[in-house]
């Protein structure tokens, strides 16, 4: 297949199409303005690993810009002439082979950058409804599939500290798997966060409700409230009683 | 009627298309990632009822996605084979029963969550002009037409305990209809808000009206002013006198 | 002149096509949602004044619902069936009658909100850029036209107090163009602003250079900065010395 | 060459159209409302000098509205009968003569003001990913182009006091060329922020970059964290302890 065939579809959904509308989508996010943040995707069907070059600004991704890997990241097969293999391609590897995913989405948000200088070890939160858009350490008996945290949950997510470089991260990274062998992101101090999932729209809701959940662990601690507090502990931290 | 006829019109207020159009917009306020929220509107002539299916990003909304069910909600008329029917569905149809609503809307604002935590029982905010979008607890004698709230008046906004399973508030979104009759409104602890109309336009006005008063609401207790304190006394709440 | 074809032009700077483009930036930057706020241009030719009418959805606004006043306001030239007359008519044909205004903007904008219960009886700050973007009380000699202040000038908004009915705010109002003659705008306590221009841009401007300055002045007070102090003075006001 | 060809392109990257399409852009980041900001392109190949007019509504900006200058900035090839050069125009003539800069962008960034606000004579920030894209006084010894500034580094950018007219910046300006000699910004008091790099697209992503930092340091200062320093040192300044 000439190397070109491979990031040319008239699927939106095919993943070279797909990477640049979602970096569109992350830029206006503030999720990766300055060139920040990286994702990748692996091909369903050929297993091909797609991933955003370095340095490019993500409203602008094209296509023609990305780079393409076999699936067994051995080599790529496609390298645009103009641009690095983002530095966060070491990482994506990883968790393509250690966490079975789909897809890596990597932002610069602020909340995450916020949560790392909050929390010491890990980011917790409990008792909010949108957790349950992530999945728990447990496995239904049935399906296999994993189950989604519970409303009455905490989810738990490390934070590692920020290196150098980012190939720097990949000990730190991995481990998190072992110590978290369920979770499905990674806050970096002062840095970011590396979401994955099985399928490009997992990493995406994952993304999007971890940083909802940032986000309002964020606000949360401005009014003194603990994030990981118990349902109705959080009166007695508030100085205005209503 | 075929199945498929439910969902094809070229009317941009067609319930099929009016639900999609407006997920899009919800999504960018941040009211509906991580495929939070829902949404339901009756068929204004056929009495129908379309209701956004569980699980689906919600940006990403097509006609073909969504469920439809007869007027007394009996049976699905259209079943899209991918997904789950909403989990807030029993809630919905609780309002399109007690309520005599024409639309539901459900988003997991975090200025909703933001009030549930600051509030105990209830949300209040007074003297302010937009709390008169949202109706009152009277009725015009002669059009037998709600009246608004006026710009002195109290908006009262119970908040009710969030469960495990969505269907679980059911018993609590009803007693709020015995205890404030002409709310339009429930707030759900660190979950998010239902709102409803007697039209999905009417409903979407509420929405934006209430959003605004729950974002100015955390904005006044941030600086320490009770939301509903009388006017004038915000003053002696804050430090810095200008 | 047929009544519809006061509406029809292909000129996007018509005042009918006009209304409804600004309407939509409008309730896209938050200061018109759940129908909230307004707005009237008078059309520099025929001097036609074109009316936004009441309870509609800003972002969905067509020419088809706009009201026409002939030039002296005594009579509509065109009257929408469906729609009523935009309860800020009085208030708007003032600021035609007394300020000679080409156009009037009102929005329910927070910042606005904020401001007004944060000062008394008048907005002001001093020592920004943005300032220079609003006229003085000053009218250069040759030209006739207003200086614009200075970087070094205050700029100061009179408040007034809101009233259950926007036709009551028209003493008040009125008031304020004896006491505060070169102003170009007014905020309205717990409800929003209004602001005019000699041209629809010129009202724009003022509007988008007002409400940063408003944003920004809430910004300064949550520092415990007086949005009016003195150069180099703010340093005093901190905790935090960098 | 006749004055109109000099910004007819049907390339979007051709500074005509370019300016026009970041003016669009940079509204809606509140960087340039109210006629605010201002940017400037060099032509890479005839390197006349493209510079957005005074006054002109940034979301509107039209290539019919530039001035083109020579590229020794002797006289204009092109003036708009309707508006007045930019008053930043000597400031980014400097800019391009002393610091061989492509292009030069000027915003009133709240957080730039913000920034102002809180440092005294300099901005500072430390240990953040994204500084990153930000270059260092280091050169590299074989290519001759500047090495980025590394994780565990300082940005520092020089902070001037505003002045009653843009050229008279012109002196301080200068003066942080040789304070700063390695700096792609400054920061003027209570105004806003101007940055240049060697192209339009090293200006834009300094220009993103540099701004995620001011707000982050803006975020960090109202936790009581000074936003220099040390990876760590952050928890000693917090209340909360999570």
């Amino acid at each position: 297949m000439n190397s070109e065939d491979l990031i040319k579809s008239t699927d939106p959904n095919h993943p070279a199409n797909l990477i640049c509308s979602l970096c569109h989508q992350f830029y206006y996010n503030n999720w990766c303005t300055g060139t920040g943040g990286g994702i990748s995707i692996k091909h369903p069907i050929s297993n091909n690993l797609y991933i955003a070059p370095s340095g490019v600004q993500k409203e602008k991704m094209k296509p023609e810009d990305l780079f393409v890997m076999d699936p067994t990241a051995t080599k790529y097969l496609r390298q645009p002439q103009l641009y690095k293999p983002s530095a966060c391609t070491p990482l994506f590897l990883s968790c393509y082979k250690n966490k079975k995913s789909g897809a890596i989405i990597h932002t610069h948000s602020q909340h995450a950058v916020m949560c790392s200088l909050i929390f010491k070890n890990e980011f917790r939160i409990a008792n909010v409804e949108q957790i349950k858009a992530i999945p728990s350490d447990k496995v239904c008996p049935e399906t296999g599939k994993p189950i989604a945290l519970s409303y009455f949950d905490t989810l738990k997510i490390p934070i590692i500290e920020n290196m150098a470089h980012e190939d720097q991260l990949l000990d730190d990274l991995e481990k998190t798997f072992q110590e978290y062998p369920h979770t499905v992101a990674v806050i970096v101090r002062r840095h970011g966060i590396f979401i994955w999932g099985p399928t490009i729209d997992k990493a995406k809701i994952y993304n999007e409700a971890i940083d909802y959940l940032m986000e309002l662990a964020v606000k949360m601690y401005k009014l003194g409230i603990p994030p990981d507090c118990n349902i109705g502990e959080e009166k007695k931290y508030l100085n205005l009683s209503l």
